[in-house]
């Protein structure tokens, strides 16, 4: 038995917000302090570490269960199940349900239990959770889903990362340019079909890291500090995830058995293109390799960094044909990695 | 192989909250019209239906990640597991960490990660997530710990049920009287011991249901409708429970092959004296038997309902001996049962 994606979905919110859109932003430094350079310097060098162009908003009216509900729906479709058939919904993200204009996160009932009401599904053992488990959350979902099936638990399940960042962070912090709003949703299926997952690997750092993104205080001093924002350590982050990312997912790959030649696409979540693509080189270095042209399909550059929703939208977008120059066909073997809050680190390595 | 708690932790609050501590509480409709009843009448009343006297809240410096740590430390502490050693921590809750005072959700790490940051544990291998699935969340976690060492994916994990419901409660609302905090761990682990889980049953009812515990407004209509609590239909909620929860419990212990005459103890989340009663008649109804004196050990007359966190408190004051004139010794079969927002139902029949 095999274990593999029979359909996938996503939504791009509707909101461009561009670089330029920030040219009004008052940013601080984290100690309060104004910022030396000019906003028109910030978003220059912005743009040359992160990639980021532009990013998605979703519009007022809608929240995180709203557009996993959309994605869930798609991938529904594509996968030709009935919905009613699915043994479980796994709804991967952050922050819960923010409305517009409201700082509380909404998370009774859960996002899943919110997307199986849309979706009409009647079927009580249809099983609807979240898991928390920072931006890593929708591979996270489908290495849970996996053990489902393995313990003959499930059949059919439904993975979504939904995530709506743009309600979540502060105005003052440079960071905020970086967070962006979207879902992906996929349908995965036990199957005898060949290849499908072949290998996982999942890891969580607290000792050091627990905090390295967090809950935290805007950086204007004279705001409630009862009100808080999504916050980052960049460079502590960036160093980390050079440092573990690409031995998991070598690890993850050894496990495997697959040979790195044969290696045709890797998703990686998507914070800041630089990093990505510092993460990508040590990962072929420690095979004593180059890193091969068009490995590493992008999506940053017009999505900026959707948290949970990047690697299944950007799967969804590959199938597509909506990514220049990148294709995926059956047989190929992909890596999914991620890294996020928590800080949690996984990958997957997967025959298509 | 079989799968055995084989350690358990509980912290019961510091500050007790009697039914005369609501007494200057101005309690409305939902309407937002003023209560015909005294508080005095309402406080009866309140009692005789929950069977609820007092509850315990967290002292103001303490979040449910905090007392979650103190409970799971018990746990490995009484497994006599080396922490290291865990390869899930599982968390269950649905608010997160609120701190007192403030009406934000803060679950920026993981609340997992939060209890494993305390834990001081360095193994990157132990993966922690928080699973959001109503009261039920708990006895879910179980059941994906199940389903990760049937997989052969853990031996070893650590589940945790931890709530502070006293931080989203309505003051207007008398339903706000139900809702109270705690935390209960345990540690299950794979084993050649004989017994552990025999069965399990889930489910997820959403068609009608999704909103019958929802995040709603203050029955004060004067309150900012940006800041909501928990809310609930209670009516709706009885009649649920009543119809869905017995047959949930039937079709577990059918599952397991054993005798409804074998059963010792059955520990059912407590949100309502009455209703739990009702549940368990029925569930004996079913089998066309009376219920059995002393089946169902009570705590919610002085605990009232800390959501995730009362089944696994009472199983571990039972075992501490701190339930009066109720036991439970090595080959007991006992049925965990529980129901809650999302909706949400399951049970486990469990051999000691």
């Amino acid at each position: 038995m095999n274990i593999k994606i029979t359909g996938s979905g996503s939504y791009i919110p509707t909101q461009t917000i561009t670089n330029l859109d920030f040219a009004q932003h008052h940013f601080l430094n984290s100690d309060g302090s104004t910022f030396a350079q000019s906003n028109e310097v910030v978003a220059e060098k912005f743009l040359e570490i992160t990639g980021i162009r532009e990013r998605k908003y979703v519009s007022d009216d809608l929240t995180t269960s709203d557009i996993a509900f959309i994605a869930a729906q798609k991938a529904i479709e594509e996968a030709k199940i009935d919905a009613e058939t699915l043994d479980y919904i796994i709804l991967a993200h952050n922050f819960g349900d923010v409305k517009k204009g409201a700082i509380q996160s909404d998370i009774l009932p859960s996002l899943a239990s919110r997307v199986k009401h849309s979706l009409k599904i009647k079927n009580p053992k249809c099983v609807a959770y979240d898991v928390l488990f920072g931006c890593p959350g929708w591979i996270e979902g489908i290495i849970q889903a996996q053990a489902f099936i393995k313990a003959g638990m499930a059949k059919k399940c439904l993975v979504i990362g939904a995530e709506t960042l743009s309600r979540v962070v502060d105005r003052h912090d440079r960071d905020s340019m970086i967070y962006s709003d979207g879902a992906g949703a996929t349908v995965v299926e036990a199957t005898d079909e060949e290849g499908g997952i072949l290998a996982h690997a999942t890891a969580t750092f607290t000792y050091d890291e627990a905090y390295y993104l967090f809950f935290g205080d805007s950086f204007n001093k004279t705001h409630d500090p009862n009100v808080r924002y999504i916050k980052m350590h960049g460079r502590k982050i960036y160093e980390f995830a050079l440092s573990q990312v690409p031995k998991a997912m070598k690890e993850c790959l050894d496990e495997s058995g697959v040979s790195i030649q044969d290696v045709k696409k890797i998703l990686i979540h998507q914070a800041n293109e630089k990093m990505d693509e510092a993460i990508i080189d040590r990962f072929y270095k420690l095979y004593q390799l180059p890193t091969p042209e068009n490995i590493m399909p992008m999506s940053i550059h017009y999505l900026g960094n959707s948290s949970v929703a990047t690697i299944p939208t950007l799967y969804d977008l590959i199938l597509k044909n909506q990514i220049e120059n990148q294709k995926l066909n059956k047989g190929d073997i992909v890596i999914f990695a991620s890294v996020g809050s928590g800080m949690n680190i996984n990958a997957i390595v997967y025959k298509m």
